[in-house]
């Protein structure tokens, strides 16, 4: 029996793939490449998660993949509309990026409740000026997107003493339908986006929804940068409709050194680094090689992304 | 039967007293006039707790306040030889400051976990770099001082999954005595110091003591300044035996703009702030309302310091 072909999108070898050796003839594209590697490919690794390669270059016909894995959450940037189409399987990240997320945004919560931007700002300054803080505990978070994500930011703001509302696309035990997301927005103390960016989902937070928040309320995306329109959020802080806000998204990554949201009063911007702790790669490629050896041994695989709806749904 | 004389040390009326109309004749105090005042008090509440003029001022005999009430936790201002051998009852703030200081601590070990140090930096110089932040979750952190505020920092930063140990001065049930404090510095990624000032704990965190963590350890001290050799922190932050530290409190305080402290690498200063968040000072009136209360009442009064050992002792 030949080896399947592993195709890998990476410019370095991710870790872990030797664990394959027997296993798949591994060969490795870039993003010139890919078109042409992609038709005698069994399966496609995007290591490359950042990459839009997959979906420019995917075939609209013939040979192609029988299985795609991203080592990312969001699936966004791979699907197109052939890709949907296809009986391609799309895997995704599950489990390895939900805790170090939710404590990203744990972190980010309790530094704005303490000030801790003033702190670092006024110890530059050399100037000792007391603050009174805000009390976390007795807050009211909403978080939206009901995925393990959300969840996990859920439980994490919880744990805080937080009452949290997750809102999900459709009502379940737990989690409310979009039909609660306007009320909800308007009497949450921290808004957190973690949503998966799709047609449903783009520009969500725009003006009219920036409007509706509390002007003491805190915004934090760690979804997709394009679940916010920029340009409304940056106008909501001036405007103090808001008191402040935390982007670790953007529309445009990385962010240019030109760009406007550097210096936006109120508003903390980091890398796209909320899901990214010591040891992730080795994490996501000890994934992929126990997905692979679920493929190899024809065992339904996990992590499976509904393709039309763009993201691996929720068993509840 | 005449009102007591409340004696109140401020420079502005403390909010909540107007309730002790027609059962307490306040007279207010200023630092001069405080050793003239003293012996004409029944009670003496120290509103602004940061003064040195009770210590100073205390009588070596005669007349003096039957009761003083601290709107602190810490005692340290205030005891002097004469007060302590004294029958003056003293009393604190126990229960006010707990829950703030425990999410503030959290503040720090998450911030410090995730860099928003390092982004917030980056962010000034427009720059987009990429880290890898740290689990929380998993890590050990040693809380030297195993009072109210020490315990409700082990609950804190358990709740974020972290292992905790409390190490205060003798051993009891889920709380190490000082003899395990060495071993429990030397494997601790966290070490949080909320320890009264006593002759005991003055000057602990020394030399020695920073040498015996792990160069990747984060030293936070939320007590009392002169709990730290600030000299010897800066040196080992300097030298990397430790990997950063956040001071909320100093050897003195407010921190002039020339100190050193201000701008050594991996330190952060923030101005004693950590259990003050918005309604404190409310909190604190009430709670000197409801002791006033009891106290008229005859009935014994609760936050009792046990003036030998310098704070509140724990019933367990």
């Amino acid at each position: 029996m030949s080896e399947p072909t592993l195709l890998v999108l990476a410019a370095d070898p991710p870790p872990r793939l030797g664990r394959l050796t027997g296993r798949a003839r591994v060969v490795y594209a870039d993003e010139q490449s890919l078109a042409a590697q992609l038709p005698d490919a069994d399966v496609l690794l995007v290591w490359d998660f950042t990459s839009d390669a997959v979906r420019l270059a995917w075939p609209g016909e013939g040979p192609r993949p029988r299985w795609v894995h991203t080592p990312s959450a969001g699936v966004d940037r791979l699907l197109c509309p052939e890709l949907i189409a296809s009986d391609t399987v799309l895997t995704n990240a599950r489990g390895v990026f939900e805790e170090p997320i939710a404590e990203y945004v744990a972190a980010l919560v309790l530094a704005m409740a303490k000030d801790l931007t003033g702190t670092l700002e006024l110890q530059r300054q050399r100037r000792w000026r007391h603050r009174e803080g805000l009390r976390v505990a007795g807050t009211r978070a909403t978080v939206v997107g009901a995925g393990p994500i959300g969840r996990a930011v859920a439980r994490s703001l919880e744990a805080l003493g937080v009452t949290v509302a997750v809102v999900g696309r459709t009502a379940r035990t737990g989690i409310h339908g979009t039909e609660d997301l306007d009320p909800l927005l308007s009497r949450a103390d921290w808004v957190v986006c973690a949503a998966p960016l799709t047609e449903a989902t783009r520009g969500m937070f725009d003006k009219r929804r920036f409007g509706l928040m509390q002007p003491s309320a805190r915004f934090i995306n760690v979804g997709r940068g394009p679940l916010v329109v920029e340009d409304d959020l940056v106008a909501a802080l001036k405007k103090r409709w808001i008191a402040g806000a935390a982007l670790d998204v953007f529309v445009s990554e990385p962010l240019s050194p030109d760009n406007a949201l550097w210096d936006v009063p109120g508003l903390i911007v980091s890398p796209h680094m909320s899901g990214d702790t010591v040891g992730w790669r080795d994490r996501l490629g000890e994934q992929f090689v126990e997905l692979y050896e679920l493929w190899m041994a024809g065992k339904p695989l996990l992590n499976v992304v509904d393709k039309k709806r763009g993201y691996v749904p929720m068993h509840d």
